[in-house]
């Protein structure tokens, strides 16, 4: 599967977590979606060249003779990912669409289309939805061209986004180009979305106006795609990315698996506000985590497109299955949903 | 938003139905999403020519130039699409994916690539939704490239595929293409989904094993998009099609109504096993209702790919808004979830 975008902010499970931990789980089904036998290609489950199938933020696929798309998904599910107490359905809308919209800013890549899936429980302000999402489509220039509509006694929202790869440009980020020697940076400081939860909980009931620390409830309930972010990474020939979703440990150890490497970490930047857990763990920041062999390229090109610079955090290692900061050794972490 | 597919077949809500209907939904968010101030078009709103959004079966996206993609997603909810009392989980993954893939039957066309966004409660058999996907995809020669994963209360399986419309041919089959005159068929009986759900039920716990009734039950467990048909019936020159999902008596009237068209019903042809108003109203039955102003092109097309042959049930009218059997005015029904 691609990124499981579940949301490192440990919201409240609507239920006691269970035994199997979802990297058993896509492990599963990854083995029942690429076996060879159920596959009609030439090489029996591999994908074509070019081609990235499960595994990765966004799918890539070729399409047609010289198109290739990108295709991810992701869910939001009421009292799991987003908490109808503390956002406002706009919010949830909105953060629905952000999320999966992340996987292609992961790839350097641009939306193109969306479809919405709503399963809903009666009661539900759908036009609150309807705008969050239009509202989050507009601002990355995406179409919702379709979705479906279903009772259910939990709010779920699925987002399906599809988007063509750049003819002739470099191929998308995937998680699995970085090599030893690489460095590691972040498009911003990590923890905000953490520490926006944190207040917004802490606040009681009517903290749900998030009047306190207004960027960081943002942050939150309004996640931006790194867009511009990915695809200068992409074009200035950065070896790898991903998103940060499930936290940034969680999300080091994806890149880090995927690649082959090792990390060794100088510094985590944490936000104003958030705490050094929040920044490490706390997850849904949505930043860019990004490997380059060529990081002068990474920082003259961040500022040629007047982004913000990019965050220096390490340098990737032969050292497979370690990961370091300031030269102590680290627990992969995040958040894993439990079935 | 595409065909709600929402299941004609009167599963067991898990509450109270609340005062709104689908339909209503749909229009709000249509009008959320296809707001011109939200769209980048040119057009302001208008999808551009060959492009259609919103209110068929499948999304039709112009994606590269030359190169006209087709999206469709659908959603399976536990308790209001599939009881797991009376269906395996292998019977559920292979209906969520097929249901989805019967959009692009209706469309006549072919699908390619799926996206799977799981979101399952504590102890559910992830292996046997997996096994039950992955043999749809096969069936239907479709690869799963991603997906998501979730913990929450209750099982909901989205499915999102995506395609290409053939190069050269006939466009995609559309709901909106039928004109008066035009004559209608279906591909095969209708009921037998809903005619195999009344008899697990009735059969008691002890009944799920299905061995009453093998082809019923099976037709509710296990839908099969009719793809040879549908891309049968667009090389045709079939002028419109939709798949019946939410029953037949609901279909037409949705094509009816994005075709401008009224409908004299001569027949409907009740699958052996199943009543009357399980043909006209059950849905689920995933056969396809196809429009043509060249039946003897149809009903020669279909025996020319060995399919059986198109049943007629009526034509086209001019009467905008009226749909008669044998002469009678019939109410336009079907199920329709209610929020």
């Amino acid at each position: 599967m691609q990124s499981p975008n579940s949301g490192g902010a440990p919201d409240r499970p609507t239920h006691p977590p269970g035994p199997v931990d979802e990297s058993a789980v896509i492990a599963l089904l990854r083995a029942r979606f690429e076996a060879p036998a159920r596959l009609g290609t030439p090489d029996g489950g591999v994908p074509p060249a070019g081609d990235t199938w499960i595994g990765d933020d966004a799918a890539v696929v070729g399409l047609a003779p010289g198109v290739r798309a990108l295709m991810a998904t992701d869910l939001v599910v009421g009292g799991v990912h987003v908490d109808g107490d503390l956002s406002a359905p706009e919010d949830i809308g909105y953060k629905a669409l952000m999320v999966t919209v992340s996987d292609f800013a992961a790839m350097g890549a641009r939306p193109s289309y969306a479809l919405v899936s709503l399963a809903a429980p009666p009661g539900t302000d759908f036009d609150g939805l309807g705008a969050g999402l239009a509202e989050a489509a507009e601002e990355v220039g995406c179409v919702v061209v379709g979705g479906d509509l279903s009772e259910s006694p939990v709010l779920v929202v699925s987002t399906a986004v599809v988007g063509v790869a750049e003819h002739g440009g470099p191929d998308p980020l995937l998680r699995s180009g970085a090599r030893p020697g690489h460095r590691l940076f972040v498009t911003g400081p990590l923890g905000r979305s953490a520490a926006g939860l944190r207040i917004l909980r802490s606040a009681g009931p009517e903290g749900g106006s998030g009047t306190q620390a207004p960027d960081l409830v943002r942050a939150h309930r309004r996640p931006v795609a790194r867009l511009a972010e990915g695809d200068t990474s992409r074009r200035s020939g950065a070896s790898a990315a991903i998103d940060i979703s499930d936290g940034l440990l969680a999300d080091l150890s994806h890149l880090a698996v995927a690649s082959g490497v090792g990390v060794d970490l100088d510094t985590v930047p944490v936000a104003e506000g958030a705490s050094r857990g929040e920044a490490m763990s706390g997850g849904e920041d949505y930043e860019l985590l990004v490997a380059t062999g060529a990081p002068d390229h990474l920082v003259e090109a961040f500022a040629s497109a007047g982004l913000a610079p990019p965050l220096p955090i390490g340098v990737c290692t032969a050292d497979l299955g370690h990961l370091t900061l300031g030269g102590v050794e680290l627990p992969a972490g995040g958040w894993l949903h439990r079935f």
